[in-house]
């Protein structure tokens, strides 16, 4: 395969050098952590220490860190009427959730259908704070589920005010921080999340790990989503994915220590790549653009073009994009998030450029050339409408 | 940490060679098996020919293949009211189990606690086929949950028989093979099973994989434990563990090649174990010896003889064995398999044994004289306790 250009981090990012390390090294750990003997308490160790560095990543307790298979898994087991705080067994009879949540919140969890509900959006994708309030002042207790940073647009969601709004209402907040975790501050304090989701994968963990944190263990979850063994505190059955877990940890602890610069690294070049995109195609529309956004997310449209059309077209130049969200079967599917945000029907045919701490000058110049090439099929065809 | 004997594959067994390989390749796929880029299209086709590797493991169709993180997550999957066949939406309100089932699926999946009915099994440990019949002749529709292999004492149930049982009354049949695959044949059309439960780490896998595979789509799980993106053709939601995945597979392959070679290892070095066993104390019990058992697993008591104090003898003396199952927090609990054969309590201090491919003759002798020492302080206490 030639030389490619990745630019498809929101979906998955690659492995970082460090996780791999601890992957490989994990490998070796032939014990289950929870048998009593050496190579047991070895693989135990390891999965301990791996609990310590996800925590330390958003200013949790290691004890309140469960280890599942996948942030989605993670929204699943999070979003439950039965969630207790401090030992009040009141079922919470309603889920309030941002209209631009990632499909796994919008399964709703172990929420009946009927029991959700959508909190609109504005024109640039931020969560509408009064409708929120609305919603809360209607009826009570509820669970109320707000995404850190949108997949599709990168755009951060007013999480803290949320937070605030939530609290004062008695109800319970969880944080979809699976896309912002690494690239932004996921202090859970900061964020007043109550439970908050993580995802290894995107963090430069493997696929296969993921995590629910609890803010203090007096949120309890009585009815866990996998049940059988005691692992996990009694929160999450099934023989612990040492090797994953492991990877995870090194994945987080790399993610803390080089957040800083990766941040810097990837925002020079998407101003680059935005400014490139807008010279190049001057009606080339930017999504989300005015609100406060991920450093490496830019999703765009532009009149005329079709998402599929362009995924294929960049691929074919060697340049890794997607149309929206990965996570549904490869089908591209029309986008609640730019629905949510009313764009307009011929601008929903948007593509996804996201960045990482590989990404390259070289990189950004490749993805400039391909899109060169299909804004100019792009302009003939306008022209060819307008005739 | 000097030579060790590891003597707890039905715990977890040390990561076949081919599958290390296989996960390190895999590290590789950096795309998401959901993109439809290179990158993308590259992890789709290694976890597909992950699926066929699998499926051709237990003689099922690849479509039919449901990768999860575990067989705690797939029995979890399986076990609910909402199975559909031919289209068929009547749930089914009964779950009956053996009472030696794994944790996982005495948790009940997604039946309330009430709707949950153990059957007894034999002074053998093997499932009690009249009350099977007599228990699903009372009330229909059920779904019924038995394991081709118990953990703790190897013995083999009556599988076969148990199917035709079920589906003359018209019920579901799942099993649970987690123990059984890779160490005795698990066609599941032989076995009669509708859906069937598969972990990784226990056939040289990786922790962090299982299977739930069912005999045919024209049984349906209308509502997925885990759901949000379209992954597993709806029946699992979040992104695929794509390397666990792969080394899945590529054990799944290995152990359908070297079954015959390794059953017959395993079998020969059992042999040998089970006559010292007997030989250094003639009051040793060992469980399930009429029955028909797994080559690997031998679960012994003798007078006097305390789990934890066995364990952690044999620990120190370089072999790793077990008190009956690992999965429940590396407490050592009583054991419902021995409690449902009827045990007395002072036989009840049970360890298990379980060998692999990698046991040597080096390692049975280890066990021999560790075994010859523990032996010794067990006489002199019945003396003790008999003056």
């Amino acid at each position: 395969m030639a030389e490619r250009s990745y630019f498809d981090w929101n979906a998955t990012a690659p492995l970082r050098p460090e996780a791999r390390a601890a992957l490989e090294a994990a490998l070796a750990l032939g014990g289950n952590p929870s048998s009593v003997h050496a190579e047991g308490r070895a693989a135990r160790h390891a999965v301990e220490i791996a609990r310590e560095q996800v925590a330390a990543l958003v200013g949790a307790q290691p004890g309140d860190v469960v280890f599942t298979s996948s942030g989605t898994e993670a929204n699943m087991a999070a979003l439950t009427p039965a969630i207790e705080v401090d030992g009040e067994k009141r079922p919470r009879s309603r889920l309030l959730i941002s209209a631009i949540e990632h499909a796994s919140v919008r399964s709703g969890g172990r929420f009946p259908p009927e029991a959700i509900e959508e909190m609109p959006v504005d024109a640039d994708g931020r969560l509408d704070l009064a409708a929120l309030e609305r919603a809360l002042s209607r009826q009570a207790p509820a669970v109320v589920s707000v995404m850190l940073a949108n997949n599709e647009t990168g755009v951060l969601q007013p999480v803290a005010e949320a937070a605030a709004i939530v609290h004062a209402a008695g109800g319970l907040f969880h944080v979809d921080a699976v896309q912002a975790a690494g690239r932004i501050g996921c202090d859970m304090a900061a964020l007043g999340a109550d439970v908050l989701t993580l995802s290894a994968h995107k963090i430069g963990g493997p696929k296969g790990a993921g995590a629910l944190i609890r803010r203090g263990d007096h949120i309890h979850f009585p009815s866990p989503l996998i049940r059988g063994g005691g692992q996990e505190r009694g929160l999450r059955a099934g023989t612990e994915n040492v090797p994953g877990i492991v990877a995870f940890g090194a994945a987080a602890a790399a993610a803390r220590r080089n957040g800083g610069s990766e941040v810097s690294h990837m925002l020079a070049l998407r101003t680059r790549l935005e400014a490139g995109l807008r010279e190049i195609l001057p009606s080339a529309v930017i999504f989300g653009q005015k609100a406060e956004r991920l450093p490496n997310t830019t999703l765009f449209a532009a009149p005329g073009m079709k998402a599929e059309t362009a995924v294929i077209a960049f691929d074919l130049a060697g340049i890794a994009i997607s149309a929206g969200a990965a996570c549904s079967s490869g089908k591209v599917q029309p986008s609640h998030v730019l629905a949510a945000m009313k764009v307009p029907p011929e601008l929903r045919g948007a593509v996804r450029v996201s960045l990482g701490w590989e990404t390259t000058e070289a990189d950004i110049e490749r993805f400039q050339n391909a899109w060169r090439k299909l804004a100019t099929t792009l302009s003939k065809g306008e022209r060819g409408i307008a005739a």
